[in-house]
């Protein structure tokens, strides 16, 4: 099957390079700048404490026209470039052409649809501590690297299982979810609160781990995402506050959100479409949520990075 | 009358400096470290954009008991320096002694009777923008100058009575309380929340001027922070948040707390005595505090300063 990775930092890229080298799949990689430079010159490079891959040549394009309509698109990009990446994704999109979505907030199938037409948008979640280390090169730190992809009606597709079969010959652990919306919720109301209390005490998750006032909020955070899903009218799994406690405490200390990495770095931020789109949602719903505002209001004016 | 000043910081330096220059008291620095060793060689400077001053000799030591008793303690160190620097002021102190205690926030006044015994504390506010700048300098930003006292049981008294003719005598506006319980309060409720927003955000008050997210967390922590005095039995004046926000909203969009100033110097912060004491109150009151909570644990990494 022919699949376009339209972003291809470190979720892209490396699911991108596994079913390149791995499968008969015609892939393509869409990115721009020094990136798409040293991919083009010296492929693409992945690595990680157990060793490492590269993709050379790979094919590699800052224009979609050149590549034409795929099968499946892999829209891996940050939240704050969604519109933007849509637009351009209209040359890679014919009638059946399924767009599965791997960001981390929600919403974005309703803009993929909006924006391509109904029928495109396949829901995704990709669960990998990956990013671009230096132009060409993806850091995959530790080992995990899992999907879960699921259309938004639950049905099974063609398309879809084709993909699956691809990645799953790609080794690549990858499950097929008949309750995809449910799923992009519980990683977006984890993450939303993850990236919070990270960012808001700029540390990594042990000193939340250690600080109780740190927990509660958190916990509180949680609780406040929780009720705007329900009110959204998603239900999360049964005793989902305490396990995603159970998880977060159990969690290495270092770990931390990308969002924190990027606010080290000077990058922009996800926070309007993580703790914001929670405030909005309760706004809507005239449901009480301090917490996430004070996690928006803390990360507010840092948002557009220090470029 | 003798007055000895316990902390010789901007705010003790400065008005204790108005006292030696302008009036026949008998003034007293007590200060540590290189400020001292500059007071003693080059005098007690006060610098303002509109002029300055120079006490000099000025009568400085690190040791009170060079001082013996005085009438008055003008006690003006910072929240985390209370219980060492009330422990000193003993050879200061006799029968008569009035220690008036200048702090951001609550709880000084029970420290002085609970180290010195019952009777000696004096409640005081002092309204000033007034900071260390170097070694024997003291800033003095904008001309408010302005300072509350009052005897913690509202009655009047001649020990505070002679202080505060001095105060007037140097030309110190001077107000005497007879409700100084409900002014300590309220000035720590504006400035719990006032430095919570403005650490929690990095930013001046200019900031959540503009930023709806942050403005409606600053006005939830006022109305936390009067639940809390509401339960501890003290009445603020009516309508005391809406004043707040409107003072707050039309104060200039520069002006910035002093723990966001020592945030940004990497000094100690008071976080355990503002919003860290409204958490810890709230408790035991079993009150919602979310804001302050998010304020807390926001400074919780920072507050032993970056040293």
């Amino acid at each position: 099957m022919k699949i376009a990775i339209m972003g291809s930092g470190g979720i892209g890229g490396y699911f991108g390079a596994q079913l390149a080298q791995k499968t008969d799949s015609d892939v393509w990689f869409v990115a721009r700048g020094d990136h798409l430079r040293a991919i083009r010159e010296n492929g693409l490079q992945i690595k990680s404490d157990v060793g490492g891959t590269v993709v050379f040549p790979a094919q590699a394009t800052d224009d979609p026209k050149e590549i034409g309509p795929v099968d499946i698109v892999v829209l891996a990009v940050k939240l704050y470039s969604v519109n933007e990446a849509v637009e351009q994704c209209r040359p890679l999109v014919s009638e059946e052409t399924g767009v599965i979505s791997f960001q981390n907030g929600i919403g974005t199938e309703e803009r993929i649809d909006e924006i391509l037409g109904v029928g495109h948008a396949i829901g995704g979640i990709a669960y990998a501590p990956l990013a671009i280390e230096a132009p060409g090169i993806i850091r995959h730190t530790g080992n995990l690297a899992r999907l879960t992809v699921g259309e938004m009606s639950g049905a099974r597709s063609e398309r879809l299982e084709a993909f699956v079969s691809a990645c799953r010959k790609a080794e690549i652990e990858t499950a097929m979810s008949e309750s995809i919306t449910r799923e992009l919720w519980e990683k977006f109301v984890f993450l939303a609160s993850f990236s919070g209390i990270t960012c808001l005490t700029r540390q990594p998750i042990g000193f939340t781990q250690q600080e109780q006032s740190a927990k509660e909020l958190f916990e509180q955070a949680l609780k406040e995402a929780v009720a705007v899903a329900d009110a959204e009218a998603v239900k999360l799994e049964d005793g989902f506050v305490g396990k995603t406690m159970a998880f977060a405490m159990g969690m290495g200390a270092s770990a931390q959100s990308s969002m924190l990495t990027d606010l080290q770095n000077g990058r922009p931020l996800e926070n309007a479409w993580l703790s914001g789109k929670i405030v909005e949602l309760a706004r809507k719903h005239k449901i009480c949520t301090p917490a996430h505002k004070a996690f928006y209001a803390a990360m507010k004016p840092f948002e557009t990075g220090s470029d």
